[in-house]
């Protein structure tokens, strides 16, 4: 196992002069070059343009500090093909970069490679390999980003959510993951899948790499807060906890253990019947949603879909306007009945997914427990540092007060320093 | 002047049988043979393939009813080039149509050619003539669409509104236009501009054209409301009255006494602060998210935008974060006073525009009595029926409850039909 990278500490020892971008870039090159073979993280890569550009002057004072990044590959990139993780878009080369990616050049990040996705960042396997044990999915569908972050490849990478394509990973792959407020970070150039759901995120080591990518990207303030006073964590095992290994509630059982060891107040409780309605909901609006997205790959190429995909989408095309109306109102009513919950509390603390990453490829995993906090819009962190019965990561998921970014991240550190701690 | 088509009674013809597809596709293309020239509201056209498409069996059946339709050139199509108004995307061939492009072919829409957007569909003019008076702007920026249907070239066009890119030039050309409920036609395939804002919208002839194609576009029941009682209508002439020239605030004083003749309960008030306010977020709200829909182009293409653009995009990479959350607050607050204001009108009568189209193509007129509702995301129609000074058309703006598009436009089949008969 390569360690993974600090993007905080790296920046740090760049703009202090220990390091220099190039050598950042030198050590990156050199573990993909080990370790993609294996790994199977990159869609596409170009070593030879991202060394040639960590000389560029200048790199070390921006925000991102010459960092190498890698791009989901539902993302449009100029410099990259795009494929979309679909035979269909093979080789395709948008005109424009995705906003996020001219947010990342402009911050002084290189992109090092575009991170494999799943066929339009769906349910159907990708060949991403889990880096934590290479007979276990990744997860998905940002299998690539959460991959190549958790071999040490990339100290950053950019993924995206609709059900939980980006906690799910990270929870099987080990690493930090987060999904901020919905539309936090502009989806301009992302291919849609579901545009009430989609959610651009980041992939780190730790909760420390993904704030400071967060605030470099954005210009925005994602320093932690201080003096804070003790955490509030309203535990929730949800109407799904029946969908939860025993480990992964051993493992929730762990983070609170730690975290009252750590002084927050954490008190378990029941979601109100109309925040648990919005996982639900949340299945005939992605539908409604994604029969419109796919509306042209449906009927021009509907043979060079994967069967899983057309499957969905031949169901999705049976959602009335009513069924779609009827799901926005119960996302509605979940948004304000999560935000009501947030009088008495700081966070939710809650599984990130069912269990360890499963064995094989055959599946990336369940959204079980993700579908229902996208819907929300609120921020969610996927916290590290536990692990399962064969010894495979587990995550813990805490998600905080929509566009509460920063005080979510705070109390994500909070909770991943109690985890090393207890 | 040729008469206007109207796509619902065309679409009524076909169902029954006294007209063919392919009939109205001849009408079409032979107005559009004897007017583009000077008109020249389309950015590409093609014709033939119109006419051969229209030969289509079961075109008949389809809620459309092979009707040809315009379809603004800031959409992406497959079958047409997407210059988007400028230089930089002369030729542009996206590889996907965008998801409402698929909705009209779906409903049996025959695309017949794209019309012409201003650059990026912002304020620099572009080659279309008003078709009221060819010395005078069409507005902007749907011009193409707008001046399509005035010419009486197609019965229906699709057009997008940011600021007020719809109800702007429907006043101008004295056709219908309706600005949806923000989000009821998606987005995708359209290039943003501000993603906040960015509504697809339709152009008709009159009310009931284009409640016809919203109905057949979007498979949602938009047939007029029956037995409704008395509308009542809150007239708002807002803080930026003086900017409405005389003939407009005469033409608003007609519609309210042909709307008080035809049984309408009226009373003209004044906005509260947090509605006003809105206005003025809508300025930095847009700018931020431009600065970031136009990365790509300001950091790569600079050199090809025009100056306008470009003076833009500058002074909107000053905006800054917070700028922009205090604008979404403000923009948040806005929607909640409007939904207040409802609780007491049905609709708000409001001006379109300052006036008359402006003589001259130098300027594209003004968005000051659009950007509030824009901002709002509420359902905008431009109700035709009124003129001005030299005679050429002034609209008067309806908006209506968020998400209540079919009372809208009932209430705005009210007005109108209250103006003609006064």
């Amino acid at each position: 196992m390569t360690e993974m990278l600090s993007a905080a500490a790296l920046a740090q020892a760049v703009r202090s002069g220990h390091l220099s971008p190039a050598d950042v870039a030198e050590r990156c090159a050199a573990t993909i070059r080990a370790r993609e073979g294996d790994i199977r993280a990159f869609a596409s890569l170009d070593l030879d343009a991202l060394l040639a550009a960590a000389k560029a002057p200048g790199l070390a004072q921006k925000p991102l500090a010459g960092l190498p990044l890698g791009v989901k590959d539902i993302l449009d990139t100029v410099d990259f093909r795009t494929g979309r993780g679909t035979p269909l878009f093979a080789g395709y080369r948008p005109v424009t970069d995705a906003a996020v990616v001219r947010m990342a050049a402009r911050a002084g990040g290189l992109i090092a490679g575009k991170t494999v996705t799943t066929e339009f960042a769906f349910m159907t396997p990708s060949v991403t390999r889990n880096p934590r044990h290479a007979g276990h999915t990744p997860g998905g569908s940002s299998a690539g980003s959460a991959a190549a972050v958790a071999a040490g490849m990339l100290p950053i990478t950019i993924g995206t959510q609709t059900g939980g394509s980006i906690i799910r990973p990270a929870s099987y792959c080990g690493v930090t993951g987060y999904k901020p407020s919905f539309k936090l970070l502009p989806v301009l150039g992302l291919k849609p899948f579901a545009w009430s759901l989609d959610t651009i995120g980041l992939f780190g080591a730790h909760v420390a790499d993904v704030a400071f990518a967060a605030g470099a990207l954005t210009g925005r303030e994602f320093g932690f807060e201080e003096d804070t006073p003790a955490p509030r964590f309203a535990v929730v095992r949800t109407a799904r906890a029946h969908l939860a290994a025993p480990d992964a509630h051993a493992a929730l059982d762990a983070a609170i253990a730690a975290a009252a060891l750590a002084g927050a107040h954490l008190r378990e409780i029941e979601l109100p019947e109309a925040l648990e309605a919005g996982d639900a909901a949340s299945v005939p609006l992605q539908a409604y949603e994604a029969a419109l997205a796919f509306a042209d790959e449906w009927d021009r190429h509907r043979e060079a879909l994967s069967p899983t995909l057309a499957a969905y989408l031949e169901g999705a095309a049976r959602v009335t306007p009513e069924d779609y109306d009827a799901a926005r109102r119960a996302a509605r009513r979940a948004r304000y009945a999560l935000a009501d919950l947030f009088a008495d509390f700081d966070a939710v603390l809650t599984f990130s997914t069912t269990g360890e990453a499963p064995e094989g490829l055959g599946s990336t995993g369940s959204p079980a427990f993700n579908r229902l906090w996208t819907l929300t819009g609120a921020p969610c962190v996927n916290v590290t540092g536990l692990a399962g019965a064969t010894g495979l990561p587990i995550g813990i998921q805490l998600v905080g007060r929509f566009g509460r970014d920063r005080q979510t991240l705070t109390l994500a550190r909070f909770l991943e320093r109690a985890i090393a701690a207890a």
